[in-house]
């Protein structure tokens, strides 16, 4: 197996071997394929060479790439696979992989389910029926119960041999952990250790007594963040009681990371979280998208009852109107802007709800010097395009203040969503732009009602000199 | 050693023994402290007590501190440590970490960074210097140089012996490299293989010959996605001729993920991704943050041009002018959502390049439907609210266009990047939102003119019934 792998040579060679049956090609072509080529491949393929391809390899290869699909793509395959031989594929997926399997498959179809459970072993159910109750997002549902555990009292060398007949999963066999007689966690033993102790001594005298532990309830992402940050390999999840429930190991948790990020990422661009971009039709992806949209279009005709609120204004003085997208667009970039930084800064912990007024004071002078870089630009553009000079006052003070404001509420709104436990990346590009439409509009035409104002009626009421 | 721990409250008691110097209890709390635990403290520290705890705990732990601060940070270490302690410190570091080390040392003050190496072990210092040729985002500079290697011919037996004297550390215990005589990378033997294996039986055959390796050259995010898709905890790397020169465990990745997510997302933003956000003050946010900022803003004049020369329609029908920020801001909003779906499946390579034209396909289809709805909802509601047919008509039209068009150009800027070799993050919601605002307002004046203006000028030229 090669990295260098191209997919649609592959593809061809794969699908030339599949037309012309040539067994014992196509043996040789498959057993060289990695689970992880084989998804790539997975969109490209019909339904039918992926059941001919997934009863063709060992179940265990064959469970690793089910484990991989998504929720939308493993329903499939309880049409396109004998019940006898999906159920021999899944008694080879981990107990938190069957268990998200059994699940996506009782969401499509609940009585092809009921067969396929039927065809598994009692005990591989019984222990993936543990961890039904956990939710999807916690540490319950990204472990395994799958773990070793060792008594203090054996010695170094004992456990050796324990592990030379088990024969445990390379996933679970780095850490043992050392439970006391009603399975509370009390240590931990890291294979390493085990190698350069004296076969001699005791468990107890090598272990770290210190175990970093997580709840079933603690939230996947603090799972992640913690294992990241303190560079752990693999973490021990216990019950309320202490008990030593399952472990969380770091592939689990590269992915965690990276649907979290992706979760983010989505959430700034006002873009659904829970839609599987890839394989998601038109009508599907106009109905994830369209209820952000909806809310962000009825919130802009705001923006329309401003300007008509003020078109005698605009009917004065017409090229006023010109000046809109630039204002309340800059307002929303420098609001967009500020906000991302912000965002992205809470998801990872480098801010917290309290640095707010940190944040506030750095971004009072950051706002002004960005006010007064724009205010600066608009105004000598207008004056040397139009020569207007009050006007260009008008359109300086309005960047000042919009680019200011926009600054002070893309900074804000994140550490306010935060404060309600609300997602800080519902700010989003998308709804802070919409925000700053409407609060330019009004700051633009207070200013020039201020500034233009004496103009458009006259002299009335202006105490000039 | 607890999760649970409450920095601010820890800090306080911290203060408080250095205020009153007992040594006792300082030393009592800085053993408990974890590195990470010290690094989340760090920001609030001043440069005294970061010096006075770096030197009292052990250099192993301080160097785990030193390894994880910021490219900003490292430096002030040259001033707020005597250069005999730092250099110990630095000795602890693993290669890798002292290469990056000392870049930013150099970096920041050359003559102090002279004054250290002299003070560095010269093994240490060969071995790091062997890394500085790596570009700081490949795997040669993500790599340590501190692995086993192991040959072919040995015994298990031995090779546990070996384990068991060299003593090696956890990060590198894991997966045992073999190499030819030539150093090149023959094959990889875990240690849970190692274990259950019989001790008389020979290296290669137990070790898997076929090893997955990336050159020391690979792009960062390369390593991260091929560690996260196929689930290697260690990755080896080798150089051209194919010698193993290295290895990249999963922990170095976890923190490129995060990086090439925070980079996207502050891309994403139109935000710069090489700032600090946390530790900038006001003045180095403004300069990173203005440059993108300063583009848009100078882009978005040509709004104004567009909107003074058709100012002569909106002196006839002043209203126009009202509906602006409602039809552009939702163009840039379609743009901005789509833009950032496609991004990120580019990134998280669920979309290739070659995707480009089922993806349009797609678009044109949730496009329409799109356009469709917020067509029909601007068209009543200024039927309702305003009574105005044609005007009704012309918005409508204009919204299914810019709705439209906004989803074609948010899905395909993406993909001309990516094309053309630059991020497709660059497209940014700032971005796609200005470029939208221009071609949006080019849509809404050819349709006005269109529909509206027979109209305008009374009855010229339309050739109606």
């Amino acid at each position: 197996m090669s990295p260098a792998f191209d997919p649609l040579t592959f593809l061809g060679d794969l699908r030339r071997a599949l037309a012309r049956d040539e067994p014992d090609t196509l043996a040789a072509m498959l057993a060289e394929l990695h689970p992880q080529q084989l998804l790539d491949l997975w969109p490209e393929l019909d339904p039918g060479e992926r059941a001919t391809i997934l009863t063709r390899i060992p179940s265990g290869k064959a469970a690793e790439v089910v484990s991989n699909l998504s929720d939308h793509e493993q329903p499939e395959l309880l049409d396109i696979l004998p019940p006898r031989h999906l159920a021999e594929v899944m008694e080879e997926l981990s107990p938190d992989d069957l268990t998200d399997a059994l699940q996506a498959f009782a969401a499509s179809d609940p009585e092809s389910v009921t067969e396929i459970k039927s065809l598994l072993d009692s005990e591989t159910l019984a222990v993936a029926d543990t961890l039904v109750g956990y939710g999807e997002e916690e540490a319950g549902g990204l472990m395994t119960p799958e773990f070793l555990s060792v008594r203090a009292t054996m010695t170094c060398g004992e456990v050796l041999e324990v592990l030379r007949r088990a024969s445990p999963d390379a996933e679970t066999i780095y850490y043992l952990y050392v439970v006391d007689g009603s399975d509370r966690l009390a240590g931990v033993l890291s294979l390493r250790d085990l190698i350069v102790s004296e076969p001699a001594r005791r468990v107890r005298d090598v272990m770290n007594a210190d175990v970093v532990r997580v709840r079933t309830e603690t939230d996947q992402e603090d799972v992640a963040r913690l294992m990241a940050d303190y560079d752990f390999p693999v973490l021990p999840v216990v019950d309320t009681g202490g008990r030593l429930v399952g472990i969380v190991t770091v592939d689990d948790v590269l992915d965690v990371l990276e649907e979290e990020a992706t979760e983010d990422i989505h959430r700034l661009g006002a873009a659904p979280v829970d839609v599987d971009y890839v394989h998601a039709n038109p009508w599907l992806l106009f109905r994830k998208r369209v209820s952000w949209l909806v809310l962000l279009v009825v919130s802009m005709t705001l923006t329309f009852n401003v300007i008509a609120h003020y078109e005698a204004i605009i009917e004065e003085i017409v090229i006023l109107a010109a000046f809109i997208p630039l204002l309340i667009g800059t307002g929303g970039n420098v609001g967009a802007q500020v906000a991302t930084l912000v965002v992205r800064a809470l998801a990872t912990r480098e801010l917290e709800l309290r640095d707010y007024l940190k944040v506030l004071a750095k971004e009072v002078g950051t706002g002004l010097l960005l006010g007064a870089a724009f205010g600066l630009f608009i105004a000598l553009y207008v004056l040397i395009f139009r020569a207007e000079p009050r006007i260009a006052a008008a359109l300086g003070i309005t960047m000042v203040l919009i680019s200011f404001t926009a600054n002070l509420v893309g900074a804000s709104l994140p550490f306010l969503f935060r404060r309600l436990r609300i997602d800080p990346a519902l700010t989003s590009s998308p709804g802070i732009t919409t925000v700053m439409d409407v609060v330019g509009l009004l700051i633009y035409f207070r200013v020039v009602i201020w500034i233009v104002g004496p103009l458009l009626e006259g002299a009335g009421g202006s105490p000039g000199p």
